[in-house]
């Protein structure tokens, strides 16, 4: 059957046909507060892309439509994202196009590569790509953009215009020397707006407070949008004080058409929308994990490529911009009692709604509340712990998130994220390129070897026992052969060496090589080398080379204790 | 002691003052032999860099003096090789200058840019920089080279003027377009040469063979040198047959002068400077290698990188362009008895006499016969061997072989060797990135455990025994918490998980991460997490975190048949 052949690819197949009628009420509750979260944040969201505000309602209706047919997480709301949105409008304002309808059709474009660029990734099977950025990295990363979003709203906030390309520090200082253009009715706007959004969410700081604070903390963005758009509306704050407004919203739902086609441009911006691709899945992954490992449920990473590509394109058909799955609105749909993707399709028909409608009531909204939600939104990404587990655990670790952290800030977001690649593989390479090597000893009256620095063990002097504690390949031969040359250069005694292979999981060419190399070295010096707790899947490929042949009268054995006491 | 304290930076006060009377005719033959091969050996190669024969000789005294006095190596020959002419001619090419004036000063700045480059190395002690790349690369990389070196080679056989800009494939498109232009005579000299070299040499194709064919075979390329000079002159080959020759080299040492430096220049070169630099290195350090192993010397990389440097920088206040530890010449210096650096000291002496007195008899030497040479030299570097030891033994270092091969023949040599180090990282994290994990069980009677696949053992219905063969990092972090989560959900009968930590020799801050959370999952699942044979290093690390305390009921045990005594 077709329906059963398709079941894999599309999700919905799976729960649509086994919906409960109890599970309901969960989905229309959840459904309906996200869209209350998601109608003035989306709009939020699209002001940091330099977009007008629209654009943000636009890529929220499609594709979270297709991500809930399509997407493995059950509850993931799919929409534009703090990230997404400053990577986008970092690219649109590097391009330095002024005219809105060029960088409406630039986003437009950017959300289809962007979703070629994941069913790309999705038939090559990359979902694995999200292996190469480690937790610290990921982390410091993300802390940056947060911050880096917070400054590009310093504009709307402070009512003046900052250029945005000046650095984080430039920032300031510009806010500091044009101080006299502060528009001080938007910045109290926007300053009692953050109070009153911190202020509903202290309590509910930790997990918990989520499920006690119930739509009223949900609420507060709706809330602040409402009463900016009554006071603004009654006391003219636009007209007569100057205070930068939302404006006209064109109504109705976006026209859908085919993205147009411009090849030059095309290639400009492939390289960005493929970072911004991959970056969305990073993302996006990370948060259904977290929502997945809260009920037992199974994110498939390809599948996710699939669902987030066809998000991205339908985004683009009606005139969205690059989409990923946001934290802070899928703990909502999460915490709200979603039990199925219903829930997001609720939402996303309430944003229909609200686009058909809503939008003459938005035309008094002060910027600088959209900012004020945004700012308050993506402090929560800023993750002071990860930094500090790894300050403690592993100063490495730690390096390299204040590395990526720094990098992203000063440098740039692309830049930024690509070094912060290089350091988490640099540093695992260097790690494994000086491996441990322990001597070892047989703990007495045991079958149980230990390293001789750390128990008190018995040793022969004629035999040199060696637990290598790393695979053997490339970046570790020369190290080792060095090591284990020096060792025997040092105790003439020495006759018999026994390589405990325990913890070696592969040999590449380059070692297989080298420990060939090694083993006639040591023949010439009248050392026999032999072999220890081989594994399976290492044996089997040694058998495949002439390496068995090459050990001459060396022996493998089954265990270290075997080899102690026939050599010893 | 001044003279103790400096004895580990310059080895020449460690073996000169021991020098015994015995060890000179050694060093006295090998330093003649080298010279006979490197003078018309050095001039061809720097007729693949492009530039004037005489710079190659200038390249080979000063370097080779600074070498015998720094160098770890007791026996390697510095000078002009081939990857550095290769190297330093495609990057003179694509800067796309005629005038030879100009030409010699980016050379000589090229020397002094690498020469700077590697000792900066040795400050920063970045010696194992060689370890990122793995043999089958080198090998491949190495390979690619030798033929891009004969094709260069190509336009002096024939005789023609062939644009240096073409591809391999374009090149011999090229000559046979042009086949109207072949000089005959130029050819027949060529081919002539090199059927000679190539018979001289076919009895010493194999190590012993080099010991046997003494000075006859080491003097082959002098013996066509001067057979060649000989004939050309006789019968006025240049003049009535329109044969390429060397022409007039200016007599005398080269003149010592401080390079000059050009801002803009220097930075546009660097990044390939840099290259050269390490690509230099690579093959010295492997040259090094491969001669102290025969007679258990010590080779120190960061030594080497001091040695090389000052052999760069004297190499550009000399004249002359970047050079490194040439295999061919080594061996030969090795084989003919060199027990000291003085065989290379009396080396540089003969060819700075060769400058002074004999270059008015090189004039007549054709070009064809120092590309004969060449042709004969490099092509002992196409390493056939590796790639099909690689075929035999893994497949991915096969395709990683095949792939850099390719990469520099078609896109180039920058690109090619960059590539190459992609893919050995690449292919080492992809394989690390999917560990093998075995379920494992006790053979009876012993204290042994084993994979239940591949060995009869003993197993608990509610315990699963798991070693994770790997160490544990962002790259595996993902694939492991799925692969565990899987094989506890396929089985409701386990309550007791035992991690067996024996092949596990790091566990970095996104893997501690990862392991928390699964172990918190798991306890809501009912499933106690146990650790077993936890090495020393990783424990402790493990206690500077809070993770012993996430444990909850789960205990660390020193071996896995404890574990299982305990909890069965």
């Amino acid at each position: 059957m077709l329906r059963q052949k398709l079941k894999p690819f599309i999700p919905i197949l799976e729960w649509l046909p086994t919906y409960k009628r109890a599970q309901l009420p969960g989905d229309l509750l959840a459904g309906i507060i996200v869209a209350i979260v998601l109608i003035p944040q989306s709009m939020a969201y699209a002001m940091v892309a330099g977009l007008p505000p629209q654009v943000g309602l636009y890529a929220s209706v499609l594709p979270l439509l297709f991500y809930s047919l399509l997407g493995s997480s059950r509850t993931m709301a799919v929409g534009p994202v703090g990230l997404m949105s400053l990577m986008t409008g970092s690219l649109l304002a590097e391009m330095g196009i002024n005219d809105t309808a060029q960088l409406l059709s630039i986003a437009v474009l950017l959300a289809l590569l962007s979703g070629f660029t994941l069913l790309f990734m999705r038939l090559l099977k990359l979902g694995s790509v999200i292996n190469f950025l480690s937790h610290p990295v990921i982390s410091g990363f993300t802390s940056a953009a947060a911050i880096l979003i917070m400054f590009s709203q310093l504009k709307h906030l402070f009512g003046i215009e900052i250029p945005s390309e000046l650095g984080v520090i430039e920032k300031i200082g510009f806010t500091f020397s044009n101080s006299d253009q502060i528009n001080a009715t938007t910045l109290v706007i926007g300053l009692l707006s953050i109070v009153f959004l911190i202020l509903i969410r202290s309590p509910l700081a930790n997990k918990l407070a989520i499920k006690a604070g119930g739509i009223l903390g949900k609420s507060a963005p709706l809330v602040v949008v409402v009463t900016g758009i009554f006071f603004t509306a009654t006391f003219q704050l636009a007209e007569s004080y100057g205070v930068a407004i939302v404006g006209a919203i064109p109504a109705g739902l976006p026209e859908l058409k085919i993205p147009a086609f411009d090849q030059s441009l095309w290639q400009q911006i492939l390289p960005g929308a493929m970072l911004i691709a991959v970056v969305g899945f990073l993302e996006s992954i990370s948060v259904a994990k977290a929502l997945a490992s809260r009920r037992r449920e199974k994110i498939d990473a390809n599948q996710e490529l699939l669902a987030l590509g066809a998000s991205n394109i339908s985004s683009a058909f009606s005139g969205g911009y690059p989409v990923a799955g946001g934290l802070g609105r899928s703990m909502v749909n999460f915490s709200s009692g979603a039990n199925t993707p219903l829930a997001s399709i609720i939402t996303a028909l309430l944003l229909a709604f609200a686009l058909i409608c809503l939008t003459p009531y938005l035309y008094n909204l002060p910027r600088a509340v959209l900012s004020a939600i945004i700012i308050v939104a993506v402090s929560a990404l800023i993750d002071l712990e990860t930094f500090k587990k790894a300050w403690r655990y592993d100063r490495a670790d730690a390096a390299s998130f204040l590395a990526t952290f720094f990098a992203v800030l000063i440098i740039g977001i692309e830049l930024g994220i690509l070094l912060g690649a290089i350091i988490s593989i640099s540093l695992y390479l260097h790690r494994s390129s000086q491996p441990h090597i322990a001597v070892v000893g047989r703990i007495a009256g045991s079958e149980h070897f230990r390293n001789i620095d750390r128990h008190d063990v018995e040793t022969h002097p004629h035999i040199l026992a060696l637990r290598i504690d790393e695979n053997l390949y490339f970046a570790n031969t020369n190290y080792l052969e060095d090591k284990i040359m020096g060792m025997i250069v040092d105790d003439s005694q020495i006759k018999e060496l026994i390589l405990i292979c325990s913890a070696i999981n592969f040999i590449d060419t380059s070692a297989l090589d080298s420990l060939e190399m090694t083993i006639d070295r040591l023949r010439n010096a009248g050392v026999t080398v032999h072999l220890a707790e081989v594994k399976g899947p290492v044996m089997d490929k040694l058998k495949k080379s002439h390496f068995l042949a090459q050990l001459g009268e060396g022996k493998v054995f089954l265990s270290t204790h075997d080899a102690f006491t026939e050599l010893g």
